[in-house]
Order: structure tokens, then C-alpha cells, then sequence
């Protein structure tokens, strides 16, 4: 069999992750190189995952014949161009979300997309998650009737330092995008209006910056379903995800994974596993998974499962959430992109 | 044992649910007059529980010099002025919800009652539910830190008639207002700010009488949490009655009441039981306990657990979404109301 | 309507229970008179709940020719007599679990019920269960296809005292009883072979007694199922009352009751509720409902849910089981009874 | 870093396994080499996981001085003889369960592992697994107080074919060994006494062929708590597994694993996920942790975590229990092994 030959551009957590999954559990494909601006950062994940080539430089991925497809894990700034010079040499793209900031720039990347007919997955991987996975699928196979009502809850265990937050373009396109596009998937539809609330109740300091860390987010779907948000950058009790659907024939909701499925009865109470803390242990798997599906595509030749319209409108969810905070009253999503 | 004497006014579903509650658990009072319009509903009801007196005229309770405590179980628009007479004759009053859709006439009755010393309880029962006061305790004791997320869902089994909805004064008024209450309570905050979307998806004749069926409605308390209700006039699974607080130190959630803890295993999956289909059901033990609470505050003059400041923020946020759907912006609790 | 006219003989904690279920939950019915040796606890038990007449001999309630049905609430050794002059006196009868320790009593009180006619039930109030109940009716309705294994878990939450248990009969008749029975309900099979073990793990006191308080017995039932009974006289997080039914088909099996639904998750853990501790809290409405149905099957004279056969066949099985433990090897029920 | 080389012999299902694990989980290690008496099994499994060497004689394993540990992985009756020669030849030895249905054999190759000082560990996996584990740290670190009842469910989702069923050993070694161990380790004690049922509910044919499919079995356990274990060669709802330990201080208890935590909640009732179907799905995890935990006893020289006293004392008690079943009454351990 060929192996799809595959080139990873950055070396840190997630580059790692990505290299994993296709080393261990997608015999389909291979990494045969891999960049990091920190050349070191590249050298150590090569070595690791035995990939036989490394630099510091992305270009060498770019301009190698030999690779068929190219893993864009580098900062987010870079995520677009990265993505445009590979399509355009030729190979099929997985992009870490967010693509970018500018919407224009989104738009480039859709374009040379379309131009170019290279396979373009944007790195939503909560979609690809055993619970919330299951849950789309009531609403898809029809159990669920009409969609109504989405709800998602998403709490992170641990605040990032004041410092990230001030830097990492706020809770709704930092930490909230995945559960735009979460709501999305799970209603099949985009949205019409956005409502954000925000405060600043974890620590001081990211309100100080300008930023916010608790947050509910009221969205209106174009197909007239309602849903809703909430987010704090804290749960003391670990990695707080759960998702429910509701419609017109009942409701599908899930919970937290826990380590184990054991109760301890005494006379303190019945007491259970809290939800996994890390956000790895917890999506692991769904990694795995949207990779295994994103070399499918490519192999088989198929639709993607996470096109760049995801990546698209969840940035534009972001910034519509933001407006709505700033000037205090519901934005339409005409207001921010396609007005 | 000097029992207390109770008279009740309105024989319909809910006078006959606390003449059950006197008769059968609270040993300390007892229904000693009934009278409804429909003098046939008092003596029915006068019958089935034992009572000594009925009639068709409220006044002949108020006149009753026997009688120590009223509870208002009649139409909404005569909430007010029998609440005012019975404590101006001497009488403690248990009043249903809402008191009034007007804020004036709530303002009067609470001005009567502080005029006269009175005890004057409102009717929101589900802060006496099992499942909500476990969550509320919580929040109390300190196990939850400071609160900072409070979530509310609340969807009826099956929507009422068009004619009902069209008459109940609208969803807000008629079927949020207990959720404003608990959250409230659960919030120990009155709001700042109130959000509403609403949208007709159960029954288009409700939205053709210019009501809503699903609304999400988001908070802003005064304590700086938010909070969010969701409200579906229908669930097909049941009456689904849930309850979240989030805090500095962790989360509190109750689940549905089912008939049974039963799981069946079969191919077909594993089934529980669905939420309790009918409120009665669902909430009769509170219904119990709020009566047994009232009656508690008068024999050992405590105050009552439900005041009329409950009474009269419940129907100002409702107000408040009202407004906010209308206008379709955040409104400000003080546009309503003490602005 | 005329009520149906009771008597009970015995003004204890069982009695007072019944008591309180006909005068507040079963309106067909009314208690006119109570008996008990210690005649001032009939005098309260009869004004606590309203009641004409009381006496301290049970002769009393026998001769009342206006009485149709007698509940004996009386200590176990006077179970049988009590009820087969009832019967003679052309009462229907209620009678407390265990009927008699002896095999000729249980039978010669059939004999009568046989002869007179009369409607006689035994007190296994937890067939009533609402959690119990819903497991019988999947083997009843074929959900779980053939019973192929029952298993039932019973602990209680604290010990009794040495002396009662010195003086109960021993833990098969004063406590599995209630078991054993359950097994025959779930399984809808009477039983071939039992083994029993026993051990004094709980507390040293009954063991010297010569009594178990931590057992284990495996049940052979005539239907080819398979059953395992696991009793201890303490569990440290509350009454612990779990069945479970197997078959061909799939397995129902029901949890513990609760206080609340209620979840706690915070940095020590996802905390619930613990069982409930006190058994009349456990299973009241189960007391409520096998008194409803009794006075159901006098008035619309139908059979009534559990008969004289039940009475005898966990005394039977409770014998075989302290026989199995004495001899340390399975013991065949017909050695018992009806070889 | 130098890897600890693995030899493999047997390329059936449970070499893949061992393969998988130590390939893609266990950086510390890497299979050298692996045979099989159908050397194409050995040659697809090299192929599979990069193997270099493969070959039809596990003599190659044993004389490959390479070669630091060999993984027994091959039939039944060849497990003690092989592990015997490796350990002889210098190398630790991972021996699938179970060892041998020769107590003598067992001690033969207890007598080698002692003689030469090699790791010696047994293939119990399920002691690896999240959620027993999770019970038996309970008892570990004395949450639960002093034992008092281990209870172990144990359901094969689906019968083996009647003719496998003929040549597995019967029920008691084939199926039940694995909770002979679990009980052992839950209880942290050695049995003393075995009193077994059996029966035949799920396939005649396993019947007519002297076995049975439905089992349950009662242990007294050296430190004198109590234990019950119930098999059913069939469960139509997926793989039941489930444990439970009840202490003088409280109860720990596991539930199954399903593929997700989504309920689905509609008019036809409120439905979770079944039980995984297939073994490997449901015990994947504690294989590779079982093989992590042999690798790093070797690496660090501790004591391996699962001893041949495990294996022999597994095979004691299903040799018990068949004898039980035979001669239908109670059987000391002591008449089977160290009398």
C-alpha cells in the first residue's frame, strides 16, 4: 500500500497530537516531515514519532514533491498563509481553527480552496467527540423531530494566566469559537443574531485587560431554532462539556466523561468521578478521529467532513458576539459578514 | 391543641391541593370555611375534605371572625383586593402567583400588609421542592463559592390552548414568572437586566394570538452572576424541571423525578423512566411543604419564607422580557420598576 | 357511599402506618376501632387519626359486628389465632408478615380462609414498591423474555440490638423474609433448593446470640432460574435495597431511593445523594398501596395481590435456609414442607 | 535508550493485542520477534507492526539471546511448558491465563520462576481495568473498611458455538477463572470455601454437551467476608461487567462502559447507551496497561503485580466449583490444593 505522505508544520502540542494519531492509529497515511520556527521543537517531535526528515523551516514541506497533504498547526497568525502556499503547491490542507482574524483573509483561503479543488478541513475536532458526536446524530437521523432549543455548557478547569487572555483575542474567538461552531453542528444551521453577555468573575486581571471570562451567549438559528452559550474560563470540578438538543419529538444531552464508572457509597454520600480535567484526555480520541476522517476524504476523495465555511462562520460568530458585548444590544450576523 | 383556622378562597384545582395538604399532613391548622363563585365547586370541595362551611361569597370568609388565615386561591385579577381585605380584617394570607399584572396594586397589597402586621406569603412553590432546595442549600452553605451561573430549564409536557395562551397574559407572565422566581432565589440576587428572545415553534396559533412558545431569556443579576431560563411549552417527554448553579467553588444540577429508578436492558438500549408527565405529580410534596411553612411562620410568628418582595420582582421581570422581546434590546430592571 | 369498616389490632409502628394510609390516601375505607394490650396506645393511635373506639382487648374488634375487615398489627406469635377468629367471625383479614414460625399455624389459618371465604392478605408491602413493582412488570409483560437469574440486595442501615436479634428468630425469618418473597415475585416461580451461608461480621454480640448478620444465599427456583439473596444488618450510607431481574431477553434492575436528584461536583468529587435511611421513609407509599389494593379486592371482591401461599412459602424458604446453614450443605425445600 | 526486546509466542488474537500495546503505547519496549505454529499468522502480525523477525517455532524466541521477555500467547496446554524453556533460556515470561488445568503443572512452572529469579506474570487483565481498579483502591486504602461482600456480574454478550463450549474446560475454567481472580483481588483474600450452581438456560446444546451457561457461586473467603459471582454465557444488551464491594464503612460498585453518555429523551422513554459489545472494545485499556505494568517491573525490577499464586489459586477454585457442582455440596479449598 502507498501511504499518504504527510507534512506537519509546527511542532507544538497539537502538531504532536496530529502526529500521534496518524503514527499509531492511521496505517492509510505517514509524517515524513515536519517544521518548527524552533528547529529543536521539530527535531524532538521527529525523533519521537520516528519521521525520518525535520527543519525550521515550512517552506521544505511546501516545496516537497513527495507530500501529499500538509498539517497547519502553526500560530494562528500564520494558519492562512501556511494553508494558501500549500494548496497552491498542490496539497490537500487540515488547518488548525482559528484560520484567521480577518475575514478577508478567510475568504482568500476559501478561494484558493475553490481554485485550486485541494481537500481543506478546518481543525473543529468537538465534532468529532463520542458524546457530542451522538448527539448530532439524533438530530440528524430525525428522533429528535424539529430542532428547537440548542444549550451548551463549556467550562474550562483552569484560567489561562492574564497575560494569554490579553493576548489570545478575547473568550469569544479564544475559547467560545468551539461552541459556535458546536451550535452550528448541532442545530444544522447558521445562525441569524447573536446576544453576548460578559463579565468578569475569575480573576480581576482578565477583566483589567479588557477581556471577559464568564459568558452567556444567546444565539437566533436561521432556521428559527433558539440556542444558548455559557462559558467560564473556570470549573473547579475539571473540563465541564456537555451539549443537548432539543426538538419537537425530545431532547439529547450528554455528560462528562469521567475516569471510572464507580460509586462510592458512605456515610459522606454517593460520590462519582469528577469530569476529566485535561482538555487531551478528554478529546483525545476525537483527534484521532477527525484525522482518520480527513485523510478518508483525501483518499477516497470525498467532501471533507469540516470545510472552510465552519471555519468561516465561527469567526464571524466571534466577532458578532464581540460587537454585541461592545455596544450592548443583539447583532446581526448580516451586520459583521454578508450583509 | 388550639388549632389554626383556615378559610379558603376558590375551590379549583389549586384550593383543593392545599385543602389536602391542611386536611392530611399539617396537623397544626385545619379548613374550617370554602367559598367559590361556583358555589357548587366550594361545596364539593367542602365535602370531599370535611369542611363545616361553604359558600359562593369570599366575604362571608373575610367576615368570619373564627377564621385566622386566607389563602387566595381565586382568579388572578382578584388576587389583590381579596389579599387586602382579608389582612385588613385581622387575617394572614397565603396568596397565589402572580399577585397582580399591575406593579401599583402589588405595591398596595404589600403596603397593607406592612400596615397591618399581617403575615403575607406568595404562592412559589417550587422554592419548597426537594430537588431545588437541595441545589439551593448549596449555594447557601457555601459549597458553591460564589455564584456566578445560574441555568434554568423549564418546559411544560404539552402547550395549552390557543385561547389559554392568548389569555394568560403570555408566556413571560404566565409560565416564566416561576422561573424568574428561582432563579432569584437560586441567584440569592434580585436582576439587573433582563434579555429576551422568544419565538412561536409548538403552535402557530400561539404566535398568531402574539405570544411566544420557546423564549431563552438571559440575566444580569444585581450580584454580577448571570443566569439563563430556557421555556419550551412542550416536551415530548414530560415535564422537564432543571436547575443549575454555578459557582467559584463548583456546580450544583438536580435532575428530572421519574416514576421509578428502574433501567431496562435490552438490544434496544438501556431505558429509564421519563420525567413525571403532570406538575401535580411533579410537584404536589411542594405544594405540601410551602403550606406547612406558611402555617409554621404564623403559629411561631416567624416570617414567612416567601414575601411579597418575591411577589412583586416575579411579574417585574416578566415585564422586563416582555419589553426587552418587544423592543428587542436588554431592558434594565429599573426601566420597570424603582427607576 | 358506604365506607368499608376497620379494625386494627395492634396500636404500634405498623399499625399506626396503615392507619394513617386508610385515613388519609383510601377514602372507601375508615378505621372504627383499634385494640392493643397496652391500651393506651390505642387511645392514641385512635385519636391521633380520628377513630370512634378503642379498647385494649382485640375481642373487641372480633364481636363489632358493624367491622368488615380486621388489620392484626399484633406481635408475630399471635399473627395466626388473631386472624383465624377474625375470619370465623366472618371478617376479611390483613395480616402481618411473618404469619406463624410454624408450618401447621400458616396452614390451619389457610384452612380457614379456605373455608370461610373470607379475602386474606399478608403484609409484603414491598411488592408495592414503585422500583420493585416496575421490575416485576418487565417479567411480566415479557420484556426480559425467560427469568434466568434473580438477585436481590438488602442491607439494612443499622443493626439491631443484640437482644432483639437474639429474640427475632434470626436474621432468614426476621429480615431475608421480606427477600425471599421478593425472589418468588420476581422470578413468578416458587423455589426447589436453597443454600445458605451465614457469618457475625457486623456485630460480635449477634454472633455469640447464635445469629448471622451478613449472609449470602443462592436460590434453585422451580422455573430453572437461578437467584442470590445478599443480606447485611448495616450499611454505613443507608438502606440499601437493590433487585435485579435477568433474563433471555435483556435485565431490569432498580436503584436506591434518594432525598433529591441532586449533583454536587466540586474539587472533592461528583456528590449524590445517599439511599434513604429510615425504612417507613423508603417505603411508605408501598404501605399505602397493599392496604389500597387490600380494600379493593374486598370491595370489587377480586383476588387479593398476595395470598396465603406467600405467607407460607417464605417461612418455608426462611427455615430451609437456617436448615442449610445448621447442616452446611443445599437444602431441598420439600424437606421443608410438602415432601 | 535501550528497548526491552519481546518475543511473542502466538499470533492469535491476544498476541495482536500484547502487539498493539507495546508498539504504539510502550515506548520503553518493542516486539523483535514473534511465531506461531501457522507461521502466515506470525508473518501477518510482523507485517502489521513492523516486526522484524517471524517464524513457525517458538524455539526461535527461546534461543534468541536478544530476546529479554516472552509473551506466552499461544494455546492452553503449551502455556506452562513454554514458559518454563523461556525462563530456563534467561527471559521474564508474560503467561496468558490460564496457566495450566494441572495444579502440578502450575507449581512446576511456580518452582522454575523461583529458581531463576525471572519475572513471571499472569495475563489477568481485568484487574488493569479503570473501573475495578477504581473499586479495588477503595479497598486498598480502607475507604470502605473491613470487606465484608465482593459481588461480581459477569456476562458474556453472546454463547460460544456448543462445540467450543465442549472443548473450552466448562464454564468454571473457560469464563468464570476471570472473576475467581477479580474476587480474590476485590476481596484482598484467598478463598476457603466454593459452593457452586449451574445450569443450562442459554443453549441446550451446551447442556446436552455436560456443561452449563448460567452459573452462580457462592465464596467464603479466608478473612471471612462473603462473596457471590453470577455468569451468564449470554446478556442480549452487550458484555456485562460489573463489581461491587461492601465494607464495614461503605460500598464501592462500577457500572458498564458504553460508547457514550448521551441520553435520548422522547416519548417512548429516556434512553442511555448499552454495554460495549466486544471484549477487546471494553478491555482494550487494561490490556496495554497490564503489559505496561510487566514492562516496567522488568525495567525497574519490582514485583510484577499479578503472581503464578493468582494463576494457580484462579484455577483452584473453578477445579472447586466444578467439584461443587458435581457433588452438589459446599467444597473446602483445602480439599482441592493444600489440604
Amino acid at each position: 500500500m502507498n501511504k499518504l505522505k504527510i507534512g506537519i508544520v509546527g511542532a507544538g502540542r497539537i502538531g504532536n497530537v496530529h502526529a500521534e494519531s496518524i503514527t499509531y492509529h492511521i496505517p492509510e497515511a505517514e509524517v515524513v516531515r515536519v517544521s518548527d520556527v524552533v528547529e529543536e521543537s521539530a527535531r524532538k517531535l521527529a525523533e519521537k514519532f520516528g519521521i525520518p526528515a525535520y527543519s525550521a523551516d515550512y517552506m521544505d514541506i511546501i516545496n516537497d514533491p513527495g507530500i501529499d497533504a500538509v498539517l497547519v498547526c502553526s500560530p494562528t497568525p500564520t494558519h492562512a498563509d501556511i494553508s494558501i502556499a500549500a494548496m497552491k503547491a498542490g496539497k490537500h490542507v487540515f488547518c488548525e481553527k482559528p484560520v484567521h482574524t480577518s475575514l478577508e483573509k478567510i475568504e482568500e483561503v476559501a478561494r484558493v480552496a475553490s481554485e485550486t479543488g485541494k481537500k481543506l478541513q478546518i481543525g473543529f475536532n468537538r465534532r468529532f467527540d463520542h458524546n457530542h458526536r451522538a448527539v448530532r446524530r439524533m438530530v440528524e437521523n430525525g428522533s429528535l423531530g424539529r430542532v428547537e432549543i440548542i444549550k451548551i455548557t463549556s467550562r474550562d478547569p483552569e484560567p489561562p494566566s492574564p497575560e494569554y487572555a490579553a493576548s489570545s483575542g478575547g473568550l469569544y474567538i479564544d475559547m467560545m469559537i468551539h461552541d459556535f461552531d458546536m451550535a452550528m453542528f448541532l442545530a444544522d444551521s447558521d445562525v441569524e443574531e447573536v446576544y453576548a453577555t460578559g463579565t468578569s468573575l475569575v480573576d480581576p486581571r482578565i477583566g483589567e485587560a479588557g477581556d471577559v471570562d464568564t459568558a452567556i451567549v444567546t444565539l437566533t438559528f436561521k432556521n428559527g431554532a433558539l440556542g444558548v452559550i455559557d462559558n467560564s474560563r473556570r470549573a473547579a470540578y475539571g473540563y465541564d462539556q456537555r451539549v443537548e438538543a432539543f426538538g419537537s419529538l425530545g431532547m439529547a444531552c450528554d455528560e462528562n466523561d469521567g475516569d471510572s464508572t464507580v460509586k462510592v457509597s458512605t456515610a459522606a454520600g454517593v460520590v462519582g468521578e469528577k469530569p476529566q480535567f485535561f482538555f487531551l484526555e478528554r478529546y483525545m480520541a476525537s483527534f484521532t478521529e477527525e484525522m482518520r476522517q480527513f485523510i478518508a476524504a483525501i483518499v477516497q476523495d470525498t467532501e471533507v467532513p469540516v470545510g472552510i465555511h465552519a471555519g468561516l462562520m465561527s469567526v464571524v460568530l466571534a466577532k458578532a458576539a464581540k460587537k454585541s458585548l461592545d455596544e450592548h444590544r443583539p447583532v446581526k450576523v448580516s451586520e459583521i459578514y454578508g450583509g
